[in-house]
């Protein structure tokens, strides 16, 4: 009870948040319960209901907090640069390490989805849409610019970040092909996917895609 | 009870296959009861366990059953010709139009891997291995006659698998676009993403691709 409060408290709501991913990875949301999660973390129920009223508090605040990572991992990896072949390689470099660091986050966000009331589903897509944004506005500067050839700025979208997500389906550190590895072959598909005129072929991937493969 | 022999068995089956996978799509296959999915098809829930011994059971044939029905659409939509760009046309014409039709089948198929004992999910990767091998195979023997440029044939094969089953996650028929507009794009964007010489442009959707956009 000592570590509801202060620092400790913090840690402890740390503690809530990675234990809930991955049960709610493992079991799904609506099989997991409140009390098999304080269990999972050696607390009270109680303890767990002063951090997140209800369960559907902790979904969202997962989720929530899952979006805003990666927003912000954008808005640091982001480039100075004008040029729509370097801003979607930095686009790509960046959603591939960030999902991959966060294979169960990127489950759960992905699959809870329903469980959300309307309000709250709604929040979510609206930071959805703000990053799936990002990456329209960089096709359709390319588009313009006559960097890139895309029928649909929408469709490519999604078709890229279906394609790059699902990186984690399959990828596991160690295996045949390190992360800077997959990484720079999904940049190089990418380039083709979005006929773009100056390829970046076996493009090096940014150290922190790097870094990643030691996971 | 009259309903548990035959016909009628077959009838009460298909039915208790169907809200299954509905029932599993929405909550979890964990979450789910047996209890709950007999109430949902109107029958006790002993004569479930006729069909079904166990949960498990239930979940492996769904997943079976959804893993078969891709292989012999495939087989039924594999073309004659031995050209590489034709044959990974109907590869993608008919993962689009299989994986639209059945939405919450695949999302079963691709959440609930993680419920199945070890041999069973050995069986369902060997059937999702032996269809995957048919797009490498394709891939491949693309790349060998200078028609497709590819760096690794493997992940080329992911990239598009989950490129392309992610359109059911976003596609709603009688959105802005239809079923064959979206298979045309995302044609156009594989023979781009393989570096296809012949490119297959705004290819004509098959006719069982158009037909879907009635669902």
């Amino acid at each position: 009870m000592a570590r509801t409060t202060g620092s400790d408290g913090e840690k402890t709501e740390a503690a809530v948040r990675e234990a809930a991913v991955s049960l709610i990875a493992r079991l799904g949301y609506e099989a997991m319960s409140m009390r098999q999660l304080a269990a999972e973390v050696g607390v009270q129920a109680a303890a767990l209901y002063r951090y997140f009223p209800t369960k559907e508090d902790l979904l969202f605040t997962l989720m929530r907090e899952h979006m805003e990572g990666l927003l912000n991992a954008w808005e640091a990896a982001r480039p100075a640069s004008a040029d729509p072949v370097t801003r979607l390689a930095a686009y790509v470099e960046n959603h591939i390490a960030f999902h991959i660091e966060r294979r169960h986050a990127t489950h759960v966000s992905n699959m809870e989805l329903r469980s959300l009331s309307h309000e709250r589903l709604t929040q979510i897509l609206k930071m959805r849409t703000a990053y799936e944004k990002e990456l329209r506005t960089i096709l359709r500067d390319g588009a313009e610019a006559g960097a890139f050839e895309i029928d649909d700025t929408g469709l490519t979208a999604m078709a890229l970040i279906q394609m790059m997500t699902g990186v984690i389906v399959w990828f596991r550190p160690g295996e045949r092909l390190s992360l800077a590895e997959v990484t720079a072959s999904y940049l190089s598909m990418t380039m083709r996917l979005v006929g773009a005129t100056i390829s970046h072929g076996t493009a090096r991937p940014s150290g922190r895609a790097g870094d990643a493969v030691a996971l």
